[in-house]
Parts: structure tokens; sequence; C-alpha cells
């Protein structure tokens, strides 16, 4: 049953009438955030914060205090899938998240399985059930995952890459290895959203960080069709309640009309595609989130504003619109501007909801 | 008057008839080839090897002598402009490029100045006049420069950047400021570039590796205008020869059509647009230069052969196609793979010039 005090942001991904657009920020809490890096400096290791249901929670909840955000989302990493299948997940300080044991032969990938949720993930579980229960009604929780390609391309690579060698190779001379590796991860992130909207997830997002770098076939093949397949997995209603699922592939503007057939209730798009274009090829197939650049947030605030209105006019009147940045909020942004952006979503985006 | 050998590349860049597709490597003289590996460290500083005449000149050469390729592109660093303006151009081992002075404030940008190319980058006119000697009529030899907004980004980051926080706050906040800087370096570039056409190249290009980081709207603001400012001002004939213009921006596939407004021969288009799909867009415009993912050379020799035949198809019979890859050569591709690609290239497209 629905007890949600703030449900704009749900009723916006399933193109309901709302008040005023709905605005949340792609990692909202993170690092930017002094109350943060306070925290983090306390835990330990940033997979401690993860790990730790209460630290997680906390976390989560920080910007929510700050600012009058329509969603809160789950605080975790990435790749948390990959670490439950035993790969071993650890930051190197100052060059992010690496694998001790990275998947690169026949045997690796038939060595892979669908991690017991409830067993080696159920830190993720008691989280989200425990940010449910602090949120009180207030603002609905968003569950995620990282796409199946872009979990496999940390896998394959061993960390982050900057040309993907390793599961280019892999994708061009060994494609079914790769497709046995994706079907693996599928069933996994099905498992882990399921288990997360279980918990108490009211939506559910899925970041394709790196389908942007494959040719459109490849990313129809390789990224998309999982993604499709997860939509399908997924428990859709929970609580009496639709539980939309947003996509979204950095980069991915030039296949937003594929996205959108994939059975998805939102597209997330990211500032290089303008959301007038995007709204006119995905019709009134789904709803779209974004999609401001980040870096406005290092202007000032009339600048801002100009922004926000640019892009709430882009997208015009009517029903269907999550406001976001086109990826995550940067470090060195000063929490006042992430706080003037979401009164100016609120402010201005009023005349559009008549 | 045209003495060339193989002038297949110019003509397919005139969408004039061709026997067989033309085909170069962006960074075809590069860190890839033991030869290239051997002279940089003869030369002491990547810098030292631009600098040199001579040893760009053979650099240059390198490919030609071991592929195929119907086009040299002169060596030269992107960033050799700036240099001139006195910003201080260094390399930090595994850092990549850094500037002494970046560009941050007002009188930064007021004390900029269009550099005397024949007093400070005689080096690179002197290599072109010596390439074009060397070349002897064989195949044609490309000039080049980066686009004002790439140019720009590394001047005021001061180095490489992953977020453009400065040129974005810069962008955003101060405007007429940025507008001012790509003023100065659109002016340069056309000097520069007239300077390598006097000097010999038979055509130019203009890199915009940095122009996909923007919303379409800024990107033809901040940087496609002053490009399209550049080809007005460039000159256009030489030796009795058209002298094609080749615009490349990266992660630009959304912006095709404005691209070949800009008054360019062709355009370069990378792995993420289907080709067949860019050529219906821009139509009779321009001619389409790429477009195989550099990651495909890491694949086997048949899975290569495979994506020339895909990319050939997707372009289709006609003319006005270089084929290229759609970004420069990776480091580790073993040369055998590059020379498979070239050999390909030539003996799969015959059918496509019936």
């Amino acid at each position: 049953m629905n007890t949600l005090k703030n449900d704009r942001y749900l009723k916006a991904l399933l193109r309901q009438p709302v008040d005023l657009t709905p605005v949340w920020m792609m990692r909202q809490a993170g690092r930017y955030l002094p109350e943060y890096r306070e925290l983090r400096k306390q835990a330990g290791s940033f997979m401690d914060l993860c790990q730790n249901p209460a630290l997680a929670c906390e976390v989560t909840l920080q910007p929510a205090r700050r600012f009058p955000i329509d969603a809160a989302i789950l605080f975790s990493d990435i790749l948390t899938i990959p670490d439950a299948m035993g790969l071993g997940l650890y930051f190197a300080e100052g060059e992010g998240p690496k694998f001790e044991k990275p998947i690169r032969t026949g045997s690796d990938v038939k060595n892979l399985f669908v991690p017991d949720v409830a067993d080696k993930l159920s830190y993720v579980t008691d989280a989200v059930s425990l940010i449910r229960k602090e949120l009180a009604g207030d603002i609905p929780l968003i569950g995620f995952s990282g796409s199946p390609w872009t979990l496999a391309t940390y896998m394959v690579e061993g960390g982050s890459s900057k040309d993907f060698r390793h599961i280019k190779a892999m994708l061009f001379d060994k494609p079914e290895l790769l497709h046995q590796m994706l079907d693996v991860l599928a069933k996994s992130v099905i498992a882990y959203l399921n288990a997360q909207i279980e918990s108490g997830a009211q939506s559910v997002m899925i970041f394709d960080t790196w389908g942007g770098v494959l040719t459109p076939r490849d990313y129809k093949l390789f990224s998309l069709s999982y993604m499709a397949q997860i939509v399908a997995g997924l428990k859709r209603e929970n609580e009496g309640m639709r539980v939309p699922v947003t996509l979204f592939t950095k980069n991915g503007g030039q296949w937003l009309e594929a996205i959108a057939d994939s059975g998805c209730d939102a597209v997330g798009v990211d500032w290089t595609t303008d959301l007038a274009d995007a709204r006119a090829r995905v019709g009134d197939k789904v709803a779209l989130q974004g999609n401001m650049d980040p870096s406005v947030l290092y202007a000032s605030e009339s600048r801002i504003r100009e922004e926000v209105e640019t892009i709430l006019s882009s997208f015009g009147s009517g029903n269907g619109h999550v406001f976001n940045l086109g990826h995550g909020i940067h470090q060195f942004v000063e929490p006042e501007k992430a706080g003037c952006f979401v009164d100016a979503v609120h402010e201005l985006s009023r005349p559009y909801h008549p």
C-alpha cells in the first residue's frame, strides 16, 4: 500500500501527473558532502562503509537531510556482485576499484556462479530494510545495480580501463564466452534487484556506465539484450505498488529508441542529447530522467537556475520527466550548489505542471 | 599539378570514383611500432622527436614502409599551438601532457596571441616540406591540428582531464572569456594549417577529441562554430589541387548533420555510429571517414577481416568513404594486425567500386 508522503518520483516514472518535477542526483550520497567524508574517515575503508548496514543507511540519508530531494538511492558499490562471486574486490588508493582475480579464461568463466544473495549480499538487503524504516515513508528508496556489460568490463579488465583491451578481445574473438559470463551476470542482477525490491526498494535503476564504448550492433547484443532480460525477470509489483525500472547507458544517446523498447519504465539521458529530441524519439513509451551536465554545479547559482530552466523547457509540459544530472555529482562541487539545483527544479517546474 | 601515384585518399574525400577504398589509421605513426619506440628512445623526449624535422619525417614515414596505406599523416603533437603561445608544454612521465602556465583568468586570456608560425612553429612546416619531398609523390600527406575547443580544454585544465572542471566553470560563468580564447585559437589554427598547406600538406584534418563532452547547444557554440570559422579561413586549393578538410569530433555521432553543414569536405565518424545511418543522415554533402573500433585490432585476423567487411557493407557502394579506425590505434596492438587491417580494406573493398 502506498503510504508515501512524497510520491512524485514514482508517479513521474509512470508518466502520471505531478505537481512539480521530481529531482534527485546520481551519486547524491558521496564525497562532495563533508558529513560523508567524516563518516568515511571513521568507517575505515570504502567497502567497510558499504558493508555496514547502519553506516550505509546513514550515508543514504545524508543528502535527504540537506536537500528536499524526491528520492533516496541506496548507498552501495556498483561491484558488490562480482565481489560476492569471489573476485576479491579492493580499492587501491587513487586508482579506483580492482579485482584480485580478474576473469580472462574459459575456466575462469565456467567457475562463475550466481551468488546467493541471502548469504553473500545480506549487508545490502539489510541496508535497504533499514533505510526504508528510517525514511518512514517520506520519500521513496531506489535500489540499483550495474549492468551485466558494465560489471563484466571491471571483471575482465581487473579494474577501471581506458581502452577495454581484454574484454574487447574477448568480445571479438570469444563472443560465446562473454555471452556465458553476461548470462550469469544477468541472472545475478535479477536475483540481487529482486532481493532489494523484496527488502523495500520502491524503484530500481540499472547503471550501464560503459555501454557507450560499443558499436551499435555490439551494444544491442552485449549490453542492452541482457538489461532487457533483467527487466523481464524483475518483480514489477510489491506492496501493492508498481516498481518502476530505469535504464541508464552513459553515452547511449544514439540508442534511446532501442533502450525504450526494452520493457523498462524510464530511460536515463546524459547531457549530450537534447531532451526535446529524446522525448520526440521515445514518444509515450517511457519516462525520461536527466539531464543536466554535473559540471554546471561549478557555475554560479544564477547560471545553475538558467540551465535548469533550459532543460525544463526542453522537456516541456506534460508527464514523464524526472530531473537529474546526466552523470554522478562531482566530488569538488560545493553542497550549496547542489541545494540551489534541487530548489531550482522545484521552483521553476511549477508552470510545466498546470 | 597532381603528380601523385596514389590519389585514392584525396579522390574519396572529394567523393570521386576510386578503384579501392583508401585506408589510413589515426595515430599510425606511434608506439605500437617497434621502430618508433627505438627512435623515440634515441631522440630523448617526445617533444624532441616532434621538434626535429628529420626525426618527425622519419616517424611519419615508418608506417608507410610497413603497410600499403593510402595517406601519411604528419607526426606532431596536438598541443604545438599552445606551446608556441608560451604556455610551457611538458610531459610528466605516465601522466600525459601538462602546461606550466594554465589559462584561468581574464588577464591570462588577454595575454594570449596568435603565434607567429614562421618563427615559433617552423619545425612543423619544415617537417611537412621534408616529408613531402621524401614521399616523392607516392601517397598524399595529411596535415592536422587540434580543434580550438580541444586545445582550450588542455590550456585551461593544465593537462588532461576527466571532468573538465575549470573549463566548464569558465564556459558556464564566463562564456565571453572562453569565446575570446577560442577566437584567438581559431585564428591560430587557420594560420597554422595554412602554413602546413603552403609547405605541402595535401589535405588537413581537425581533431576535436573533446567536443563530445558538451551539450548539443554548447557543442555548436563552443566547438563547431570555431571549426567552421577555420574551414572558411583555410586555403582550399594549392598546387592546382583541391585541399580537402576533414573534421572529426570523437563522440560526436549525434551531431553529424551539423558537422556536415560546416563547409568541410569530410566528417570523421567513431564506431558508436553505424556508417549506413551516418551516410543516410549526411547525404551527398560530405565524405565519411571511419569507423572501426581500434580494439578490433586485438582480435584474430579473421575477426578483423569480418569487421572490415561489415563496415564496408554498412557504407555500401558508391563514392566518399575513407576507411579508418574510429580513434587512434592503441599502443599494445601488434603491427601485424594493423597490416592485416590495411590489406583487408583493399582486398574486400574491390566489389564496392565496380
